[in-house]
C-alpha cells in the first residue's frame, strides 16, 4: 500500500484523489462476496441486501422514534411478528429489538433475564442481589462470558457447562454444574443453549436444556447461528432467542435480533422515561417509539436489508439458499472422506455448515499419532492459511479446540459457493501445503 | 399506506414489486436531509458520506481482525490518532474504539472507568466491590443512567448534579454531592461532564469539573456531542471522550467513538482471549485485531465514510461546516430577539447551534405568567408540531424542562439549510400556531 495514504489532510483532496482513495480501498480489501470466501459465516454479497444498505444510508435516519422512522418501524415490528411465529411463539406473547450484533443481541438476553428475575437490579443494582450463576457450554460463543462481565456478574460465576465430542452441551453436567453452583451458595438464574456453535456447528439439546431450566425455573436464551426456516417450532420453549440472519440468511452486516417471550419485558428493563427525547404528548401513539426499548438511544437502521431480501426471496427462498449451502458441506465432507491426504475431525456427517478438518502434508503422512506429530501438525493450517493471504486465492478459518491442535474450519453461507469451489479449495491446499 | 403492504411472503415477489416497495418505503418515509428538518442533531445528507456508507456496504465485512477488514482496521487507526491529538492528547497515550452510537460509548466509559479502579470486577463481579456512585448533570443524556443500570450499578446510585439557569452543570453542586455519596457509605468513582447538552447545547465547566476530579482520584469523561475542531484542546484533561460525528459533523448515521486516555485499558477490559476466534499463530501482528478490545464480536464498519469525508472536507472544510451551522443559530436567535410572538428560553446567545423559544399564540399574549398560562402555552408546541408532521413542511423538536412547560428546541446541524429557511420556520410555526 506505498501509495496508498490513509492520513487525514486540513486542507480537502481532489474529487479524482477521493475517487482513487475509493478505488484503493477496494483493491486492498478482502473480497467477502467471493465464492471462495469461506472464512467465516457473514459472508456473500447479496444484491437486494445491498440495494437495501444503499437505500437505508440515503434514507440517513434513527429508529429511535417513530417520527422520524415511521416505515422503519413498523418495518421492524412486522419482521419480529414474523420472526416470532417462526420460532412457534404464539401471537402477542412476544417481543424483541433488532441489535448491533449477536454479541450485543445474547448481552440483551441476560439483560432481561436478570431483571426478570430481580427488578430491583435495575436501580439498586447488583450490590443487593445475591451471586448469580450463569450456565453456556464450553463450545459456546465467548459472548456469554463477556456480556456477564460488562454486566457487572463476573466471568468466574459463568459455568462452561462440558459438552460431547460432537460438540453438544451435555444435558447431565448441566444439572450437575448447576447443583454445583448452588453448593457454592451461588443463584442460577440464566442457561444459553446454542443452535449452532461457532466451530463444530453443534445443536445443543434444546428439549433436555428446556426440561432442566423448567425444574430449575432458569431462563433459557437460545443463541442460534444458524436460519431457522428449517427448524420451526424447535425454539418454542426457549424465554429468548438471538437470531442473526446476517449469518445463513446473507443478510448484509449487520442484522441481529434478540426476540423476547415475554411482552413488555424489554421497555420495562430499560426505559427511563426521557421526556426530553421520548415526548409523551405527541400526536401519534407513542408505543412506536422504540428508544426506550433499548440500551441504545440512536439506533441505525438494520431492519429494511433484510424486509426487502425476504420480499424478494419469500420464505422459501431463504430455505433454499440455505439448503444449498447445507448440500455444500455435504460434498466438502464426501470429498474428504474420500481423499487420503485430509482428515476429517468428526466423523459424523455435519449437522449444519461446519466442516472441520486436518490436511496432512506428506511429511506427516503414516506417522504415529502422539505429541510429535501433534505439534507438527499444529503448525500446518496457519502456515497454509498465511500462503492463501497471500496468494488470495481462497481463505478459510482455523482454531484449535480442546486437545485437538489447529485444524481447518470451512463455513458455508454464501449461495454463490459451487462444487468447484470446493474442488479448488482442497487443492490448494494440497498445493499450499507441500511447498 | 393502504397499498404498501409490509407483510413478509412465502413466495418471491417480482423485482417491479420489489422496485414500487423501495420508492413507498422512500416516499413515506421523513426526509431527514431535507433543510427545513431540524428535528435533532443527526441530519443532512453529505454526498461523499453516502458515497462512503455505499462503499461499505458493497465491502460487506467486519471489523473485528485485520485479516477480513486490513484497510479499515488501519483507517480506524488513523481516524483514532487524530481524534486523539484534536483532544489535545500526547502521542501513544491513548486508545479508542468506534461504536454503535453515543450510548453506547457512553456505556464503554463507565465500563472501563470500573475496571480501571477495580480490575477483579471482570472475573468477580459487582458483589465484590463496595457501592459504587456515578455522578452527571442534571441536564446531561440519560445514557448515564441507562449504563449505569445495564453495567448493574443502579441507576439510584447516579447523582444528577444541579445545573445552573443556562444548563451548565454547577461546580460547588457536584462537590456536594460527591460528598452526600460518602456520606451514605458510596464510593464516588465517576464524573460525566457534558458538553453540548441535549436540549440547551450547555457547555459543562470542564477545567472546574477536572480540578474536581483530580482532588477526589475519579474517572472523568466527557460526553461530547458538538464538533471538536473549534474547541481545541479544551478535552485534554478528559480521561475518556465520546465523540459523535453522526451529529455536528454531519457523518451518516451511525458514527461514534469512544477514546481512551490510557493505553490497552479497552482492552484489558474486555478480552477473553476466545482463541477460535483471535488465533495468536497468524502470520500478521495480531495486535491490530480488534475483536476482543469491544463489547461487541461482529462489528459494522462505521469509520469509512468519516474517513472519506475527512479526505474530501479536511478539518478546514468540517470547521467550516460547523461554523455554518452556528451562523444559523445565532440568525435564528436574532430574529426571535426581534419578533414578540416568540420568547426566548435562554436570554443569552446560545453557545452553540441549539435555540430554545416558546411561540405565544395570540390567545395567550399580554396573558400574565402564573399556572393558567402555563398549562395552555404547554399545549401550543405538541398542536404546532402534530400539525407540521401531517404538513410536511418543516420539522423541529419540543419538550419540557425542569419547571419550564413544551418549548422548540431547533438544533442546526445540516449544512444545507439557509436563512430563508429558517425564517420559513418561524412563519410557519405562526401560521400552524393561529389556526
Amino acid at each position: 500500500m506505498e501509495c496508498f495514504s490513509l492520513d487525514l489532510p486540513d486542507q480537502p483532496e481532489t474529487l479524482e484523489q477521493i475517487l482513487v482513495d475509493c478505488r484503493d480501498t477496494l483493491k486492498y480489501g478482502v473480497r467477502t462476496g467471493h465464492p471462495r470466501f469461506l472464512n467465516q459465516l457473514s459472508s456473500g454479497l447479496d444484491v437486494v441486501g445491498v440495494a437495501g444498505e444503499w437505500l437505508t444510508s440515503t434514507a440517513n435516519t434513527n429508529m429511535f422514534t417513530y417520527e422520524v422512522s415511521p416505515v422503519f418501524v413498523l418495518m421492524e415490528e412486522c419482521l419480529l411478528k414474523k420472526m416470532q411465529s417462526i420460532l412457534g411463539w404464539s401471537d402477542d406473547v412476544g417481543d424483541g429489538i433488532f441489535c448491533p450484533g449477536g454479541t450485543i443481541s445474547n448481552l440483551y438476553s441476560i439483560l432481561v433475564a436478570r431483571y426478570h428475575f430481580y427488578p430491583e437490579v435495575k436501580t439498586r443494582g447488583m450490590g443487593v442481589l445475591p451471586q448469580l450463576a450463569l450456565f453456556t457450554s464450553e463450545q459456546s460463543h465467548y459472548s456469554v462470558k463477556k456480556s456477564a462481565a460488562v454486566l457487572g456478574m463476573g466471568s468466574e460465576n459463568v459455568f462452561m457447562v462440558k459438552c460431547d465430542e460432537s460438540g453438544k452441551m451435555i444435558p447431565a453436567e448441566l444439572e450437575s454444574s448447576i447443583v454445583t453452583a448452588k453448593e457454592k451458595a451461588l443463584v442460577p438464574f440464566y442457561v444459553n443453549a446454542t443452535a449452532g456453535t461457532t466451530v463444530y456447528g453443534a445443536f445443543d439439546p434444546l428439549n433436555a436444556i428446556a426440561d432442566i431450566c423448567q425444574r430449575y425455573t432458569l431462563w433459557m436464551h437460545v443463541d442460534v447461528s444458524v436460519e431457522l426456516f428449517n427448524f420451526k417450532y424447535l425454539f418454542s420453549r426457549a424465554c429468548s432467542v438471538t437470531w442473526n440472519p446476517h449469518k445463513m440468511m446473507g443478510v448484509p452486516l449487520q442484522c441481529s435480533a434478540i426476540l423476547v417471550k415475554k411482552r413488555g419485558l424489554l421497555q420495562e428493563c430499560n426505559d427511563f422515561g426521557a421526556e426530553y427525547l421520548f415526548q409523551t404528548d405527541k400526536n401519534y401513539d407513542v408505543s412506536y417509539d422504540t428508544g426506550d426499548k433499548s440500551i441504545q438511544c440512536g439506533r441505525h437502521v438494520d431492519v429494511f436489508k433484510l424486509w426487502l431480501m425476504w420480499k424478494a426471496k419469500g420464505s422459501e427462498g431463504f430455505g433454499s439458499q440455505v439448503n444449498k449451502c447445507l448440500e455444500n458441506a455435504e460434498y466438502l465432507y464426501d470429498q474428504l472422506q474420500r481423499r487420503t491426504d485430509f482428515e476429517l475431525v468428526l466423523k459424523n456427517k455435519p449437522e449444519h455448515s461446519n466442516v472441520c478438518f486436518w490436511y496432512i502434508p506428506p511429511s506427516l503422512r503414516g506417522q504415529p499419532p502422539g505429541p510429535d506429530r501433534d505439534a507438527r501438525l499444529h503448525q500446518v493450517a496457519p502456515r497454509i492459511k498465511g500462503r492463501m493471504m497471500e496468494k488470495g486465492s481462497v481463505m478459510i478459518g482455523y482454531q484449535p479446540l480442546g486437545d485437538k491442535v489447529n485444524f481447518f474450519r470451512c463455513v458455508f453461507s454464501n449461495p454463490a459457493t459451487q462444487q468447484e469451489d470446493i474442488d479448488f479449495l482442497l487443492d490448494e491446499i494440497t498445493r499450499l501445503g507441500d511447498i
